[in-house]
């Protein structure tokens, strides 16, 4: 496996596999990989001749107060994952060639940008767009490799990715979970064993308004509530959103007739964490 | 020449040019061609093995009360122009698939956006990148040809394709202009004889204020008035601006110590015209 930083030889490997008519498959990660990442990876190998790995974490995804310098790293680890789980190239940019002296050009959505996690986290995803514009420009990938957990991440990118008409199929992988449910996160790492406890109270949630869907409940403003107790079970969480939206447009519904998806975004301590379930 | 109208053939015959190793050149117009545009598309033959030219008036960079349903347009003028200025392929987008049910992503950039002709023309560059960046991945081509007298245009678009690594060289070309001075554009249709005849004023006031430059002066706040009182001449001219900027960041200079470009925008009875000249 071959690590690349600069984008200048980045370009030059792309090149080579082109030239060998090779498929590309991309997943761009900010590191500090998990189980879910490397799904990602052991699919982009089935799919493709070559699988190109980023690991960013990208300043421009993250506000002022939140957790850009704790934000874990451990770039020995990602190596050997990456390897294992069948990655051909890690690309590993440098903050100043990739975000450059101005970070003046930038992707905008109107709405879908600024509800949800957007509404907690102004800004982030422009920031998230825009980086991916910037990879997926020097990558050049055949296929972009994206995990189910940031939902509302997965709809903006292939709106970008439709909108711009960007020459490369966008693949949203399922959640990967650990035994008890709670969704696979670099962010995990951040919670204390009390905390860890409390946190699949976020799955336990949206069980409880799927199975109160699945018994025939419409209403969203029925299986709120009721999804809102489970998480005030726990002590030290504290709901930033629950939603059910439609899977497209991540337009709230009250009425659910056709397909849905509950989103969830709680606070556990000091530890913001999402998560979502189709409901179908 | 072919003629291609959806992004599916598009897409086809780029494919075809590729796997031929043949490299392109696109020019993307608004049609309504002139002798800029063919110089555009002569230099494109010239150097690369296929030439693109796009014909679209975009709505997206028109505002409100602007001239989006009267600007001018000959789809059988321009075929003839681009056959015979050497294209090899014309792409007709229609403006439902391109622009699509929504509009809703887009590319910002602060400040140079908003600045000059930005502030006279609001989301005016907004459409104009947003609309290249889409032609740009659906064409991708090798290198892109703009032409000078769009020169806040070229500046913004560079910006893009340096900011987003965008895989394409842009190519900017001199201003082509009329016996009298006056620069080629689709907009000079609109001009009465009259009017047409005032039009010089915007290349006599340029080359009023290059002339004292290089007589020694180097204070903005005493070529500008110059190159006003020239405009004033005109009674159907009226000053949207005149600035002194430099040609990378389009900042006001005062004190014009290194390159620096005289851009104008001037009103002529009611069509607004644009034009530049480097001092240096």
């Amino acid at each position: 496996m071959e690590q690349v930083i600069t984008i200048k030889e980045m370009r030059a490997v792309i090149v080579s596999f082109r030239q060998k008519g090779e498929t590309i498959g991309f997943v761009p990660t900010m590191g500090f990989l998990h189980e879910g990442h490397c799904s990602l990876i052991r699919e982009a190998a089935r799919a493709c001749d070559r699988v190109v790995v980023s690991i960013f974490v990208n300043p421009l995804q993250f506000g002022p107060g939140e957790d850009f310098v704790r934000y874990p790293r451990d770039l020995k680890g990602d190596f050997e994952k990456c390897l294992s789980a069948g990655a051909h190239l890690l690309f590993l940019p440098e903050t100043r060639e990739i975000i450059g002296e101005n970070s003046g050009a930038f992707i905008r959505m109107d709405r879908i940008m600024d509800i949800l996690c957007g509404a907690s986290r102004p800004g982030h995803f422009q920031g998230v767009a825009t980086m991916v514009l910037k990879l997926l420009n020097i990558v050049q990938p055949d296929y972009l490799f994206l995990g189910a957990k940031d939902f509302q991440q997965t709809v903006i990118l292939k709106k970008m990715v439709r909108d711009f008409f960007m020459p490369v199929r966008v693949e949203v992988m399922p959640t990967v979970r650990e035994s008890d449910g709670l969704a696979m996160s670099s962010r995990n790492s951040y919670l204390n064993p009390e905390e860890r406890k409390s946190a699949v109270a976020l799955y336990r949630a949206m069980k409880k308004g799927k199975e109160v869907f699945l018994k025939g409940e419409r209403k969203a403003s029925v299986i709120k509530p009721l999804m809102e107790n489970e998480i005030r079970k726990e002590s030290a969480a504290r709901i930033d959103y629950i939603e059910m939206v439609s899977p497209e447009t991540l337009v709230p519904l009250d009425d659910i007739q056709r397909d849905a998806v509950i989103l969830v975004a709680v606070w556990i301590g000091k530890t913001r964490l999402i998560d979502n379930l189709k409901l179908s």
